[in-house]
């Protein structure tokens, strides 16, 4: 049987790829690109079979450019995972500590290990456009004195060593993951699943208390929302798009009454997906 | 009389600065600093006197770096204003159309301006961290070849000339600024308005329906809600802030009524100003 083909971006041992291995196990062809637009693209022209991407975590908070890709491709979520993001610091195989002056990464990376350049005042801090491509970087540069931040499975991919682990400041660290097919050929998980979620994104009539009216087709049916955000409403200055995530599946009757009350009161609504709550 | 100190961020030229001049005329003193977060520190340590920063734009979203820093700085809102983006294609004088390769300007200027190089495909769009501090890089290196995206201001502030007015996609593009001061030296704007809007931040109970009983505050008492903005909420994962603008002043009676009710209601909770609505 061929193997299922998943993009993400960034480069190979990306907290992405840390992701379709929660999902999906390792039986799977990883797909790397080089931004998220790119994956999106991918999945809907077929050159992929599913997507992997970040949405939110839980100290940057949301993947706002996702929102909107998720609003703009025909796609649907099959399922989430939340990865555990622990930050190592990764130098190539002979390099120490006491030899490194730069350290790469992410800018939200090295935003999040702000107490370990504290703690280590001569090492600068040097934003790069990936975790694990900055990994690559340092092994390919042979650099004697630069070091990257990224995954343990990023030092092992590129075969660099780790200096220090766990060096991020809150270990309330996580990033929450979707799962991806293209809305026509969508894949349910097969297992059975404790509970469910559904996501969802309307926008409300611009009227005084529209989206509290909007709400109380969920909180009425004492449905639980778990997470809302907004995004700009082009076209439209100063109104909003508003993504929902909901425990309940779609199928479900008190969800399916829900979802037709929302329809008389939005003037767009989409299900993005129902899928099994993530660990 | 001294002129009062007005901080914001980014190079001369800035689209900040343009906010500036809406809320404060010209006759004040513009203290430009490289990020939002020197902004905030400078202001509260009395460095300047009042603040200006963008919190959304109509096109990009919120500013959320913006949003946490309102909750970590002790600092209150005194005043709104709308700016219209309008972007421009500036060189050094000498340099024609014809002459450039590359263009430079913030990533979020160059995602806004996407019709322009797909009018211009041998222009290469190149990110550079500040739309202005992109114009008085061009005027400096004097590279024959090179451009940049911002604004009119900037072009005049550094004898830069402009090759295209007004190259961005959507001219729907708005950026909405605050005006800030520390919170106990805020001055209320002494003229009268004929609409206010209050700005709050508040954290919900971790209870299923949580969010619409505080929205509920609002939507009871014909309060308009213009916005909602979601942040995470640090050392709870997958729990959340959340910002909320209406009409109408802190002090109407109404008003006052309806923070009593969200305090019930709420973990916690803080007024971040109340100003007239901007033009």
């Amino acid at each position: 049987m061929k193997k299922q083909r998943i993009g993400f971006q960034g480069a190979l041992g990306a907290f992405s790829q840390e992701a379709v291995v929660q999902l999906l196990g390792d039986q799977v062809t990883v797909v790397p690109h080089p931004r998220f637009e790119d994956v999106f693209r991918a999945l809907t022209r077929a050159k992929i079979d599913a997507a992997v991407i970040p949405i939110e975590n839980t100290l940057a908070g949301s993947v706002h450019e996702n929102y909107d890709h998720l609003l703009h491709f025909d796609v649907r979520i099959a399922a989430e995972t939340n990865v555990r993001i622990i930050h190592n610091l990764i130098a190539p195989p002979g390099v120490g500590l006491k030899d490194i002056r730069k350290v790469y990464s992410h800018p939200v990376a090295l935003n999040q290990c702000l107490r370990f350049f504290a703690r280590h005042r001569r090492l600068e801090s040097t934003p790069f456009y990936d975790t694990a491509g900055s990994v690559e970087m340092i092994m390919q540069e042979k650099a004697p004195d630069a070091a990257a931040i990224a995954s343990s499975v990023a030092a092992s991919i590129y075969g660099a060593h780790i200096l220090e682990r766990s060096i991020e400041d809150d270990r309330r660290n996580f990033t929450r993951f979707f799962l991806l097919y293209p809305s026509k050929r969508v894949r349910l998980p097969k297992r059975e699943a404790k509970q469910w979620k559904t996501s969802l994104v309307f926008t409300t009539r611009n009227i005084p208390g529209a989206l509290f009216r909007a709400l109380s087709a969920f909180a009425l049916r004492d449905l639980n929302m778990t997470k809302i955000e907004s995004r700009p409403l082009h076209g439209k200055p100063w109104e909003y798009l508003f993504y929902l995530d909901f425990l309940d599946k779609e199928d479900d009757p008190k969800v399916q009454n829900a979802l037709r009350h929302l329809a008389e009161l939005a003037d767009f609504m989409r299900v993005l997906g129902t899928y099994p709550k993530g660990n």
